[in-house]
């Protein structure tokens, strides 16, 4: 084999009441990413979008997951990768999850899959340090398991894939930027323990309404009194394109990771697509550019093309 | 129909990562509560056991949980309750919950069943609130219901029933006196986020462990990083006594409610009995008096005998 080319989706992180550990992986839009095993022990990369991403290894996520592979590999050859984004950086979509976790994926291919999809996730993981300046993981397990995922557990990495009912996803991308190290600055440090219950027992009850495929319960959990409030005031008109989402049928939603994207989920297309057209109404108004995406679960995360 | 008599089980709450809001009912311990309808408008309470708890209507959980339920439906009648305390005050195991759930569960029987069990437990929650100060609903709720129950919200009330794999509980009971309001003083007010994301990241993994039946899930994410280590050294040798409960086998566990009980959790009755005996010997070395028992989950809840 010469070459692999990935499918490597966009995904939706924190999804509410599972700030840091809670993940889903979108059918759209994603990227294609090529690896190509080359001799000399060095990564190479090759932009073919517009995005400007750095190609120095050490600066690009991509470049920085394949050099943590490479690492574990003692490997004396290297790989040049070949990068076309459908995820737009900076969108809160998980578009660096996409390019580490791509580029891992297809070189792990490539060598015959010597390493675990937890593995995988524990290379991509640092291009993520990379882009947040923090190692988290719940953007990079959905894009690698595909589905819902959980991340129980950061040392050791656990990972939990969860069941799900039929799902589709409604994200609107206001071009706005908010850097994800400012959108956690934001963050308290602590939290009234109230305030915590409140939100493991959401949490409880969503993993339960997605295992269970219990709409009315996914749609009541869906309740984040601790990371929404300190970051939607970032959001040009969040709330108000939230309650259009949720008049129009959405089960639920909120901030797509740390934004700018803004997400809803819905138990059918149509309803998806009501959502779609009720968002977009709403930022219409706002002289705001933006995009919208309407979109399925990816149950398989990254994959070969 | 002139009385009703209940069963009305011990329970334990907060099961090591769900405080304030998981719980689950034992098949023993329990309660025996008699309930007769009379024709004045008051309730009269017999106990039919040593532990001289008030017989004053409004200083008696289950006495203050019926005068709830009298003042909704505006009656002209009361009730006569007649208590056998199987369950010792106190204990950490749900004692005011068996006998205010026991006591409005047989007079709703009594009654035709007029009431919901999430209004019986809204009733019982009166109850909660004279015993610990503070309205909760994560021991009353798995009382009414059985099995596992997560409390997702007090306010409206809304309680999911958990499914489960087969599950035996240990349950040591140190005669030490802990008062649940101590318990909760003891609390720290708020908590550190990240604190806060590794529990909601392990109640959402051992929500998924008991609806997929996966017992090393829930043993990995039986973890409490906030109430645990506040409480634990109210308890003699809790620590020695969990480590020996998981060296005999237990999945898992932890405080029963805010104390002094301690629960294990096993896959097996015969892993049940081993942890039993390791608990067991931990305590007869500290010349503290002890109750042991060794119980299956109580599937229904409080029913009629």
């Amino acid at each position: 084999m010469d070459e692999v080319t990935v499918h490597s989706p966009a995904t939706v992180s924190n999804v509410v009441c599972g700030f840091d550990c809670l993940g889903f992986a979108l059918a759209e839009p994603f990227d294609l990413i090529t690896v190509r095993r080359i001799e000399q022990p060095t990564i190479r990369i090759i932009n073919r979008d517009d995005y400007g991403l750095p190609t120095e290894p050490s600066k690009n996520v991509a470049g920085v997951a394949l050099l943590a592979m490479l690492q574990v590999m003692e490997a004396s050859f290297g790989f040049e990768v070949e990068i076309t984004k459908g995820i737009k950086p900076g969108s809160g979509i998980g578009s660096s999850s996409a390019s580490s976790c791509g580029a891992v994926a297809a070189a792990n291919h490539l060598l015959g899959n010597p390493f675990t999809k937890a593995e995988l996730v524990g290379f991509a993981m640092e291009g993520e340090k990379l882009a947040s300046g923090a190692k988290h993981a719940d953007n990079v397990a959905p894009c690698i398991f595909g589905g819902f995922t959980l991340v129980r557990s950061l040392d050791p990495l656990d990972i939990v894939s969860l069941t799900y009912p039929q799902l589709f996803a409604t994200v609107i991308h206001p071009q706005i930027e908010i850097k994800t190290s400012e959108a956690r600055a934001i963050l308290p440090t602590s939290v009234p323990l109230a305030d915590a219950v409140r939100n493991w027992s959401n949490l409880g009850a969503f993993v339960a309404g997605l295992v269970n495929r219990d709409y009315e319960l996914i749609s009541k959990s869906m309740v984040d009194v601790i990371v929404e409030p300190a970051r939607s005031p970032l959001i040009t008109n969040f709330d108000e394109v939230k309650a259009a989402g949720i008049g129009a049928g959405a089960l639920g939603g909120g901030i797509s990771g740390s934004g700018p994207s803004i997400f809803m989920i819905s138990s059918s297309l149509e309803t998806a697509q009501a959502v779609r057209r009720a968002m977009k109404e709403v930022y219409s108004s706002t002289g705001i550019e933006f995009n919208l995406y309407v979109s399925g679960i990816e149950r398989e995360g990254v994959r070969i093309v």
